[in-house]
């Protein structure tokens, strides 16, 4: 095509996905024009493929998805000095607005006037990276080493919530953490806790997840959450009653692990959130990462008799550039993140067919699907 | 009385108060003696009174009440060199057990062994101190300076929950406040949140307990609570947000004060824990100190995505003589705490009309009820 | 003059300062343009006046000295929203690079890039705000509500060094601190201790200074230091231990204060650091504001073995908008800072003798100079 | 021996080591008796070796050195359940008054009542380890899992030295320091960094030590320091500013570090905090473990200007528990603690020979000299 126009995937409706040509102007002053060619699909891209909503968040017009990208630099804006065409980056999509009391602090990521691509919050929608290329402001695309891959590159955004979960936690080396969720969030989570020195309790209610990350280094023991599903009050806080006593009694080098001094929820799942606090030790803090339920009965007394504080995890700031030296540095704990990338799909128009394989636990084969890459290299 | 014997109010059941005879040996070596002559009562205390229990927790054993004191040593034991007969002291009634890593860290209220006088969460039951005399560990005891009445020696207890409240908020001078609930802790919260400098706006279903705040230098602004009683979630958090939309109207120096820092939850309420998750503004933090529904339903993602903390407080650490230091210190900001104590009765046979009297928001004068004081002196 | 020429106050040399025409443009798109009306004389500027350098920092060009201004705006750009012509604002005059690492944490103060108005650090010099009107960004320029005066927002620099300094001690409320230098900047640091509610000591060499700071509100206790010129490493320390002593046998409410729980520094001067170090009790710390003595002679094991931290304090990062809401709500704690001007100049005829009275330490009446405030409104 | 009697390594003046016979009674209540069987031997037991005094610190009465012990519980007293004969354990040596505001904070090792067995500062000395058989309180009594031999067990007082200062400097994963010094507590402070997932580049003026660290894991990058003696303070100031050059241009995958985010300074030397200052990034911090020279003339400025902070290390406090887990654990980063203890004396007659090995950067055969143990087994 030529230079100013582009094709974009474009959701129009619930699995309504349309090829679409766009205009693409040259980039502003102040921006980069990149070739996306990695691009990893998100549970909040799944909700909007499947529902065009995410909770309560409903699409007001067609909405190209993505935010999880790396590709490569083709032209650069007339101000920038940064980077150069030909560089592989890794763009980090949120826009804050810069101005805000939050984004003094370096809190950017719960700016109120944040504009993320690929979310319908904003109107007009920022637009996703699921388009052959964009223009994006070079202040937020982060350069690549030659060691780390496009594909790495793409996993470097939810390796940043993964960060600025650990850095919110703020734990010491050798701690104890469980991590609730063995989904590809739950295990990076888990992954970034391992660099970090700390011992991990991963628990899912699949046991081939568990298994994963028990067998790759991304945890030290697994715990297999019974499939129940409790109806009344009382009947969810027995289950997760339940699930924290087989957390504590996990064994890691033949002793139980007891309770935990963090516990990271990534399900968004109520009885997990109940787990969490009961799994957790006086003092410590439940992170809380999985969006799902947003409405949830806790047992609030046990957490806040026994300082069990409950800690928001959104979105990450300043997380890139520490998440690309990780994989660069690739130090000893650090399992091999290269094994969550399960899936590849090529050019626009199969990306219904990898919301498609987003959407399960495993191919036919019978393999885990951890996260699905969509490859637009041309 | 002979000194190895002493009077004691004893709860046999509820609202079944006894006056009894106790042997009280002489203070071994590393305790003191002291002759209890002020005490507070606690909304637990009311619910032991009431109810033979409190929440969970049920008496087995006929149990004293009372743990906000303060007295006048009588005897010290052989090895105490810090305090001395005569001394007016205040006494800090829980022992933690000194060994477990928390104790180590300087957390001792949360210590999972805490032997905390008035409660029945130990077995046998730790007596409290609504009795003549109590032997107690001499660590655990505070000397009071002159300028520290009884009265106030006995409210260095609640006031202790203020501070470790506002210790963990950790914000700093000249954040705003919203405080929920304007009874004796609520108050206190708020005087220690002036204290430091802070803008208190502060909201109660009572409008008498907000005039008081607002009048006498607890608040800034006063929010008047709409009573209702929605039984429904959504109606409950449309409750929630309506009173959330109050207090970010709420007036202080011609301004809306929007959204605040951080919210002391204070009423152990749902509806109000509710409304604090509203009230806070992204990156802040929501205190959780009134004790009250132990099972909540929480719209746990308003709070997850904007980053706002839930963040449990438990009675207190090292506060004791934090807290004596700033009623003797009686800053520029702190409103007068004398003011609280609105009702007292004197001697073990009248504790049952003490209790009469805190159970109630006025008294048949039309006057406020906030804090109920037992006068032991003999 | 037409609105694209300015006068300018410009620093040619030593004492060298001349009034000169300069071309001003109308502001750009982001920029506001302001008639800079109220301008405190700082430490800095008076050392660049004096020497025509600040320490190291040589000047290489001819200078417009001054960055504690406020003013109204007379013109703003073309995107500005923020603010509109006639508003009252003060200026915060620091520009970082807006893309480093720190500058994302929210430490932008120490931003390597940091281009800061009369200083002569950058090259080209970034110039001062001593001319009638400066174009700046509107990002950087913060609204006055009517309660504060002009005067009263030039402060606002100097409390922002004060309450960045506040903000890395991080105390609670009710701790004692020191004050070392009863200057400007030792009575800001002063006043917002007092708004924090903590006692404050302070120490000066000059009596009338400390008598001003307890006369007045800004500290519970003064220590007038001993003047004395010690040459020796020996001598030195065992004046500053002297002090020390000095500092804790001070009186607040009959007691001495003994060792505090921080010292701020606020003089440049050996022997205050030294004698820091020696006032402050274990796991305390010392703030270094004061600019002075680059290569210090210190007891490092004193403050090392006694984990007491050293902690540097440069300018300020986001404390503008807190800065301004403390004047507007003055507190209870909080003295006058109106009284912290002593003197004022009218002009950039007399901006000379403006800088002759600042460096002087009484006036020729006997009044204190504290801070000397140049007024150029038209 | 006789159960109430044991032998004692006992110094009497400069390397003046005797064997001696001593009382020894049952333990009391709330104490062990362990038979001490690993010791490693430190800087300050060596400076009371060689000069009977430890800076200003002067041996008053003999004096048993060592606190460095592990052995096994020979006794227990009447009061003790968490310990029983048999047991393996670690002796942690300082014993802090337990009632001052720091040690309610778990900030005990800088109480000012400290008693630390070896060390002269207490009156009467409390003595040290290096004794068959010593008494113990069982709370200072860590008990030793299989997988820790005696000999780590010793290590873990250092070891606890390194994690503490680790907790203190508070660094996420992924950052990158500098260790000065690649002495025992050096090597330690590197390998709980590397644990932590941290990079850490080493210098030392030994290149034998430089690539001891980077041979086994210990540092990713190693600078050998140029040996100069600069005696004037421009010089030394110069030497520094070389030395942090040559570690910013340290090479790690193939990128030089530049400035480090926390410098651990283990030397005590004063070109040494010199050069951390300069090494270090603005808003970093320099941890100052190192004792040596206890007044040092420092680039001050250079510190404060960059908010570069100057953090006190001494000793530990709540470490042993987590550093023993460490060994246990043994994560994936963990260099070999091992390899640390380079050199065994067998029996009290021959810790005279162990201090003049202790002495000595290498041994007859030019193998290095890290940690020297003497074996007290019977």
């Amino acid at each position: 095509m030529s230079d100013s126009k582009v094709q974009a995937s474009v959701l129009h409706g619930a699995k309504d996905l349309r090829v679409e040509d766009r205009d693409l102007p040259a980039p502003s002053a102040d921006e980069v024009q990149i070739a996306v060619e990695a691009t990893g699909l998100c549970g909040s891209d799944l909700h909007y493929y499947s529902h065009y909503r995410n909770g309560d968040i409903i699409v007001c017009e067609p909405l190209t998805l993505g935010h999880e990208s790396a590709g490569t630099v083709t032209a650069v804006g007339s101000a920038v000095t940064s980077l150069a065409a030909g560089d592989r980056v890794a763009l980090e999509v949120g826009l804050p607005c810069g101005s805000c009391d939050l984004c003094a602090q370096g809190r950017y990521n719960i700016c109120p006037g944040m504009k993320f691509r690929s979310s319908a919050k904003a109107n007009p929608h920022a637009q996703g990276t699921l388009q052959e290329r964009v223009n994006h402001p070079a202040k937020w695309v982060h350069k690549l080493p030659d060691a780390v891959s496009l594909e790495l590159g793409a996993l470097v955004e939810p390796l940043s919530v993964a960060m600025h979960a650990r850095n919110r936690a703020n734990l010491p080396s050798g701690s104890t953490v469980l991590v609730l969720g063995a989904g590809a969030v739950g295990l990076l989570v888990a992954a970034v806790s391992k660099a970090a020195g700390q011992t991990v309790v991963i628990a899912d209610i699949q046991s081939d997840r568990v298994d994963f990350a028990t067998a790759n280094g991304y945890a030290d023991a697994g715990v297999v959450v019974p499939p129940k599903r409790p109806q009344a009050i009382e009947e969810k806080l027995a289950y997760a009653k339940e699930v924290a006593d087989l957390v504590k009694q996990a064994q890691v080098q033949g002793k139980a692990v007891g309770e935990v001094t963090a516990t990271y929820e990534c399900t968004g799942v109520e009885t997990c959130m109940q787990t969490a606090i009961y799994a957790t030790r006086p003092g410590g803090r439940v992170m809380i990462i999985g969006m799902g339920t947003p409405i949830q009965t806790l047992p609030i007394s046990a957490a806040a008799l026994r300082e069990v504080d409950l800690v928001g995890v959104f979105r990450y700031a300043n997380c890139y550039p520490k998440a690309i030296d990780l994989i660069a540095s690739n130090p000893a704990g650090l399992p091999s993140l290269q094994k969550l990338v399960t899936h590849r799909y090529q050019g626009l128009a199969n990306i219904a067919d990898a919301f498609g394989m987003a959407a399960r636990v495993k191919d036919d084969e019978g393999n885990l699907v951890l996260k699905v890459m969509v490859d637009l290299t041309s």
